[in-house]
């Protein structure tokens, strides 16, 4: 099967913001076997979207379309795609039911109604994270399938009911396996991969992606356990290679990872944070079953806050500055000490825009892990913006973690 | 004038790489007045290119392809733009003497040489960071700007020399400016901008935006000045109908308009979050400002670190548990008394995707507010995963701050 994938809407063709939805559903799509011919993005404007839906109609099976299916007159994604399949909008009752659950008494403005008219005969797909319903329409041979526009809403639309659809209409099994590494580049790991990036079935590809990078085996077959059969040998290759660096296999983060490693190992840990200010215990908490093994983080970033919740020595602070070594070293001992956990994360730094010096300049931020009273503390010179540096500054520290665990308990 | 963007590339359409080349291009091309009709990706295929150069050439004045200018034999873009155009490729003794100083002396690949060979007549523009030369193309009255794809390169060929092209052309000015509201829905209030959006010049286009939403108003004028006497009345009339909703324009985000609030009225702020985990504090200290109006956070995820760090009473906990009314409001009290702070956050609710019952579901979240000892409780019940309602909930608690901001400060 061919797929065009139409994006509609103003703000991406104004560039106010990027067309990640497209790179998300043409990957997707590339798992199941379905090749993307081409992308286009349209504004919110009935004639042009027209044109794009008659010149996918026309070279490829599938359109997948994204935006366009909020409550106000601008958007009309959905109504075009009943134009030009000529199918009339009927009121479905099932998603009348859930919006009027998910506004719960509050009062509904009656544009939103809007959203629940769905074309005759379409295939309705629930949305759990926003109230304008998804669609599949089936006509002439061909498959139009219609999402929301905010990731947050189209992913796990396209995780949970699309792809399952198209698994169940394509004949030959494709599956994929993605092994999740961290702390080696893409070109180092490629490097180490070797021939086997060249194989033709299970094919495996590089992805970098945030400080990590992962590996996608694919692999073609009659059914899936076939394709595992084939998947398996080269796992296990890449496992005798780089297994230090991976640190799990698909859906799972580098977090959920983490977390549950300390859960396995009877573990408890507290967080300390000044330059990322709650960033690593927000994605610590991430992880659904945190509450077994995180017990408190403090988001100390005044001095003060350091010395009264931490018990960092005010010496400390005085002789050696709070973006420094000995501070981070005291900060991930003093929040485990003080919580009476198992193990404390610490970090302190310069995130910028301003606030950076010669000795200090933005960028630099300490982390700290300690392990049972016993403290690691790592220093970083990082690259960017506020945001970039303080992200970077938790996966960082996440990433040390692991490494120590590691170490500590031999795996 | 209005132009068509073309990205070439299979890296693209397999999703291999996120084309932000044309989210540049685009907003670059509206500062200058010329509106983008189109954004298309194609693979490194002629057959479909030509196809997308020939659509593009039918509806817009101006195309401007990025990629497929390297030196080898899948690099089709610019040979396929010359056969489109029926130009002869000939070899420019400028880009060679570039290219020749580019690779000083190391032996240059007889391949490279194919980057040198130029539309007969097109304006050649000087590659600094590459070996690809970009090109204009000017015929029958349409422009054809092609440029290479790696961005590094992308950028400053579009900076240095293709927008000083265009604005020497150009002599309409496109202004746009932005009115970020929150606390009411995009349907609301459109319905309550009603007449305004349907505007000819200035347009008003409202946007939803994860638990927010913006109306951009954007003015065509002979210069930015005129553009900017068009905006201004019907600024007006937004701010008259939904003003107290408004918190800011353009680029500012909710906690920065929230943040640069609190340090003018020289107030100072404390979190202390269960749910959201570090996320409230997390946003807050995204304002580079930060640092001075945020004192400490405390993530208090275990019920006994809510009474060590936050002097919840053992009581309350048992007599209405950790998510609760009274919960919220003794964490919002608590953190800002320990931490000698004017203003309290609280979040405390379940996240899921386990651990609702009937009483306290999935998704019942309390926020609480304490300025100057007077507390605030609200209750939420979110929809969506985990991850949605803790977002979800770090937006509201920010919000609720905005709100009694307001009525106790009176604006």
């Amino acid at each position: 099967m061919t797929a065009e994938i139409i994006a509609v809407g103003t703000e991406i063709l104004l560039g106010d913001i990027v067309n990640t939805n497209a790179q998300y559903i043409a990957r997707a799509l590339a798992g199941v076997g379905i090749a993307s011919l081409r992308q286009t993005v349209v504004g919110d404007n009935e004639e042009r979207l027209l044109e794009a839906i008659d010149s996918a109609y026309k070279q490829s099976d599938v359109i997948i379309a994204t935006g366009g299916l909020g409550p106000t007159a601008d958007d009309i994604t959905k109504e075009t795609f009943a134009k030009f399949f000529d199918l009339p909008l009927i009121e479905d009752a099932h998603s009348k039911e859930l919006m009027e659950s998910y506004f719960k008494g509050r009062e509904i403005a009656p544009s939103n109604y809007k959203q629940i008219m769905m074309p005759e005969g379409c295939i309705v797909l629930d949305n759990h994270n926003g109230t304008a319903p998804a669609c599949i329409i089936e006509k002439d041979g061909k498959i139009a399938v219609i999402l929301p526009g905010p990731p947050k809403e189209m992913y796990p639309l396209f995780e949970d009911e699309v792809l399952p659809y198209f698994k169940r209409k394509q004949s030959t099994a494709i599956v994929s396996k993605e092994l999740k590494l961290v702390g080696i580049g893409e070109s180092s790991a490629a490097e180490i991969a070797g021939e086997l990036l060249n194989g033709e079935n299970p094919t495996v590809a590089p992805y970098a992606k945030e400080g990590e990078m992962l590996f996608r085996i694919t692999a073609r077959a009659e059914g899936e356990e076939e394709c595992e059969k084939l998947i398996e040998p080269v796992k296990n290759i890449l496992y005798e290679r780089l297994g230090k660096y991976i640190y799990g296999e698909d859906k799972i983060t580098l977090e959920a990872a983490v977390m549950r490693d300390i859960i396995n190992k009877g573990l408890t840990v507290a967080t300390a944070e000044s330059c990322t200010g709650g960033m690593v215990a927000a994605r610590l908490i991430n992880y659904p079953g945190a509450s077994e093994a995180f017990a408190d983080g403090v988001v100390s970033y005044s001095n003060e806050s350091k010395v009264k919740f931490l018990g960092v020595k005010k010496e400390t602070l005085e002789k050696y500055g709070a973006v420094s070594e000995e501070t981070a070293r005291e900060m991930c001992l003093g929040v485990a000490a003080i919580s009476n956990t198992d193990i404390g994360l610490s970090t302190t730094g310069v995130a910028g825009p301003t606030g950076g010096t010669p000795e200090k300049p933005i960028g630099l931020v300490y982390i700290g892990v300690a392990i049972r009273g016993k403290a690691f503390v790592k220093r970083l010179e990082l690259k960017g913006n506020r945001d970039k540096i303080r992200t970077t500054a938790t996966a960082k520290v996440i990433q040390l973690l692991r490494e120590k665990l590691k170490e500590e308990y031999n795996g």
